[in-house]
């Protein structure tokens, strides 16, 4: 997935000094560049769907085929976010609102960098998912959302958060006690209750395949 | 600059199904998989000095120069940080402070995803500093000094803001009417009263390569 140079003589390109074989870049790396060599544009995979829906164990699956065919790629999840960048957010409406709004950001400044940047957070409400989704350009945000309803989520509980949030102990639990609003018109839909995890992944590379994030 | 496979049979790595040469990753893919695949270690190269001193320009012709070598590489700066993630801080000290700490929070995920973040902001209080320091394995943080003394880059100020902070038409401005505070022990030393762009740039690729960031 080597990509090809740009044309030496464009505007922002590189010249190639030929004594030496080395490129020269006249201006700063540019995104293009980036994906040129690559061999994928850089874009943002925003998952989203109630807590055991699936959308981490997609995210991770989608990561490892990605790298498996060469992609730059990367999952900011719970895990990477919440105890660094975000350690200083709690649950508030302002906290959840700001907490989506950095993840927006950083997955924006992944994908400059030229790479594909899968994000996996419940992310409840459309105002915020359409704020992420307003700081790319067109074509370059994939809203994914990984369907499955709350029985069937609180029956898999892989966390016991359900169960907690039955009992009250975590308060404003999306899909329990805080509304999660569906997106209406995302690009990809994944119904869990039906798909399986290779079949949601599979459908993920088709649809990134087909809209030329793949392969350029 | 391709990278070999980690041992199939070690925790986390990989196995190739050989009737079709595709590597099925069983884990999460590490940092160690994407350095392998880069061919060099993923770091955060944290450019400190006055405003004028040359950390935009050194960190832009070293992202140039690692690029054209075949490194994933990305520079954060003032450009693509204040006004996206970090709009929503001012110039107070709690706000200087939470600046820093979410450039160095971002940096440490960009090196988590394998690529050489290199950062570029005065970054002027040791504490700060050394907060995104705490953040990285050691070895994986390079702090470079970028030495000029006010008097210079008054002369340079290529943005005019030394004359704006004389005139007052901006409070708190480093090297006039805020600290700077040196860094104590910094991995590299760029003094750019004596050392032009290029050399300073070449400081830094040997330093890197010494360290075995580069060559992996």
């Amino acid at each position: 997935m080597t990509g090809s140079r740009r044309d030496p003589s464009s505007a922002g390109g590189s010249i190639v000094l030929k004594a030496t074989n080395i490129t020269w870049h006249k201006g700063k790396i540019e995104r293009e560049d980036r994906e040129n060599r690559n061999g994928h544009r850089g874009a943002v995979i925003w998952f989203t769907g109630l807590s055991g829906s699936g959308k981490s164990t997609i995210a991770v699956e989608v990561e490892k085929r990605l790298f498996d065919i060469g992609a730059q790629c990367y999952v900011l999840d719970g895990d990477n976010i919440r105890h660094g960048l975000n350690k200083n957010l709690g649950f508030s409406p302002e906290d959840r609102e700001e907490n989506i709004r950095r993840i927006g950001e950083v997955a924006k400044l992944f994908a400059d960098s030229g790479l594909l940047a899968l994000t996996a957070f419940i992310s409840p409400y459309r105002k915020d998912r359409d704020g992420a989704r307003a700081l790319m350009e067109q074509g370059r945000f994939i809203e994914v959302f990984v369907q499955a309803d709350v029985d069937t989520c609180k029956e898999r509980d892989p966390k016991g958060l359900y169960e907690k949030a039955l009992r009250g102990e975590i308060k404003e639990f999306t899909g329990v006690s805080a509304p999660y609003e569906e997106p209406l018109q995302p690009e990809i839909v994944l119904n869990t209750m039906e798909l399986s995890v290779e079949e949601s992944v599979q459908q993920i590379m088709n649809n990134l395949a087909e809209r030329g994030i793949l392969g350029v």
